[in-house]
């Protein structure tokens, strides 16, 4: 990817982004790198403290640093608060997403009675439903499937091969990566002697605004009420989202997580990788589930919570693990022996 | 998802599906809704006792619930002996599928040799390869892939953008939520001085009836045989079944779990969400996996089986967890203090 | 799948693969098969002596054998040192993928600007963007998506649906399965009062010669340097691999597992179902993960690691799980236990 750009300067970036430049503000700057491969004319950063013995080899022209780091290079540099949250901004400069070219592609498919935004895009090989809305600058990319009903906000993005079921309603600002699926079925199922029942779904997805939804993330249609995650949420990819979840606006969760149908998520938590929540449970605001981690009871207090087996040699684990299944005897063993030998 | 239809009277439901009418059986019903937030004119459903409390905020016009909860209201009402199950029934008449709309959309491509029921549908942008077999009453949605020699039988359900590679068969009513992937090849390699060797995947991959499964969830075809997913066989979203796996009639696996090569499951078998099972192990009929838990041994005895780590904070975590690693050492100080004491 | 071909003799088989013929040499053989089911004129083959009990009873025509299962069958047989590998290569004799039809399907878009190898195939619907090149003898099926400046080397397979986000390069013999998304954005977000500002990902990713990578797995573009797959890697399905992930040459990782932002594998490591690999930790060359463990350190020392829950009945889980969070304090009281009898 070329990632260099007409260069600017250090002075110039400060006067659009902020900060204060220490050294020579005049340095030019072309392209971003990190530390350990930025090379000259490139602008790089250092985000946390720890990495700081990475400053001293670095080639970069120029690095972002947070105020602890202001005299830890010699380089000309940008002192900021928030260094990362800086280099965020001056990425988003660096790296614009690519124009949009507004139309709809000749081999598109668009049905009869759907409205898309004159200065939107519908790719290649794309489908479009009945009775869609779509707003101003969105990109549908190739391949996309819109089914009826849905409607769209301004500004979104959505990726190569995306599909959202019918009725799904998506917010302003929504990027959606490939393998996306909105709106498929939730798991419902009712037994009936020995055989399962399906439960239709006649719910929708409620996707708020400057959402972010990872590669082949999936996030099922509610089954009477509607599936909901609230604005500025975030999913990684191949995450499960289950019927009739609801994510509390700001909510981080990292790839290949699962949230079981009609859990209920608050605002601003975060949920680690390969992390489990179980189904009809509330995570009240603010809480921190880490990876690998399975909640199976609602969570009242704010706060990080983690069950991770710890990192073992399989020769520590063939050792160790059997005793897992039976700590109730050693509990009672040693229980007993407390007892005996008080008496004693 | 405008989910009103025309509207019926309690006792209409009744002559149709069965129940006691127990109230006021004239009043007309349009839609569905939870107790929570059902409104007039709607039916609701209580399934587990233990909600009961909803019931008495409830809106609903009228509500289905079992024996035990006959009198816990007074809404005009429906007992029957399973609320659940006689909700999927009514959900089926209120939310029916969408009609097919016969025939083949002009922007799919369709190879020489196949044969697709007169009934049936072929979206736009779909693919459909050679000698392949549809039967009657299908709906192969817009960008559906099915490659070269595969059978389905009737009223089977493909939504967009499913893929079905070469010679797989596909029973009748089955379903087939987007993002699925049927028939890839199974994950088999030999190992060669420090490279692996491609084993080709010469077997497929055969779905009886009734079968659904949920979005981007992918089962492999087998190396030599098959594999096998019997009759009435549900499947959540994002789950993977590998090579030559057997999948017994009547088992419902929830969202991200695992089952790895040549596992043989039995029927009416649940696995919850994330759970693994191992490969080339055999779980007998009538097995229930928890949520987050691996199963690596065969299992010859009907029942539950568990092994989730309890749910802790993140600081009960970070002081018991060490320990789980030298369990083996507490066992044998605890065994050499009761050898002491006894001999003392 | 019709796995038949014109036959051959057992005698033949050893010529172009080598190993010792025992018993008749002329026996011919017109497809392959398991111990279990293989027929009269199908071919089988014994890679661990542990099931060798199935040999008894095969129906086969003829076997491939160890050494040390030599003398465990009357069967005619080709003993090999590994039968395992051996196998593959009669498979890939017995298993050719199918040819390749050169040219572009007439309803695949191209964009201008791209340069196709003139014996590779385009399949029908597939998007090709602008500055592609593609080398020789690659298939890029139906539904492929191709976006600009991907670069691909010869002889790749490209199955329905893959997508490859922009400036991705993809090496030589290279498979991907259906739903396989390459390049999408990595999950980079910086803190901002409560709000989460997206970090564009302006890296690649670059995949080796000899990949092959399973249905619906993801593999995220690096955020500033790429995220790179060594020669000969094979991944399984439904896998994530983070942004700027390295994985060395012939690693092997198995389904659903996650590999979190910038963690580095080495070389001919192998990494089970479901695993969970930390962000920003390094595995030496030569480490085996087991399934369903989660790796949170560096790791620097070759071997396997281990940590999993044993297998538990839910009675026995009830029982015992609890005790886990207090492990502190069974450990605390032992210790106390000790030193009160010590004293006595």
């Amino acid at each position: 990817m070329d990632t260099s750009r007409s260069p600017v300067t250090l002075n110039e970036l400060a006067d659009r982004f902020g900060g204060e430049v220490t050294g020579d503000g005049s340095v030019r700057l072309s392209a971003l790198g990190t530390l350990e491969r930025a090379e000259k004319g490139q602008l790089s950063f250092l985000a946390n403290s720890k990495y700081r013995r990475q400053l001293a080899d670095s080639k970069a022209s120029a690095v972002i640093v947070g105020e602890a780091d202001r005299d830890a290079t010699t380089l000309p540099r940008i002192v900021t608060p928030h260094p990362y949250l800086y280099f965020a901004r001056v990425a988003a400069f660096f790296f614009p997403p690519p124009p949009i070219v507004p139309g709809v592609h000749r081999s598109a498919v668009v049905e009869a009675g759907s409205a898309i935004g004159s200065s939107s895009s519908v790719g290649a090989l794309a489908y479009v439903g009945k009775d869609v809305v779509v707003g101003e600058r969105c990109m549908i990319s190739n391949h996309v499937s819109i089914a009826d009903g849905v409607t769209l906000g301004d500004d979104c993005r959505l990726f190569a091969g995306v599909v959202i079921y019918a009725d799904c309603h998506i917010g302003s600002r929504v990027i959606l990566h490939s393998g996306v699926v909105i709106g498929a079925d939730g798991f419902g199922l009712a037994p009936d002697q020995g055989r399962w029942v399906k439960i239709p779904q006649g719910g929708r997805v409620i996707i708020g605004d400057d959402v972010e939804i990872g590669a082949n993330t999936t996030v099922d249609r509610g089954a009477l009420d509607d599936t909901v995650l609230e604005e500025g949420v975030k999913l990684d990819n191949q995450i499960q989202v289950g019927h009739n979840v609801q994510i509390g606006a700001h909510t981080a969760i990292a790839g290949c997580a699962g949230l079981a149908g009609s859990a209920k998520i608050g605002k601003r938590c975060t949920i680690g990788g390969s992390a489990g929540i179980s189904g009809h449970i509330e995570l009240c605001d603010d809480v921190h589930v880490s990876a690998f981690t399975m909640i199976s009871k609602s969570i009242t207090k704010p706060g990080r919570y983690t069950s991770q087996l710890p990192q073992m040699t399989h020769a520590e684990w063939r050792n160790s693990a059997p005793y897992i299944r039976r700590l109730d005897d050693l509990a009672a063993e040693l229980k007993a022996l407390q007892k005996r030998t008080a008496k004693g």
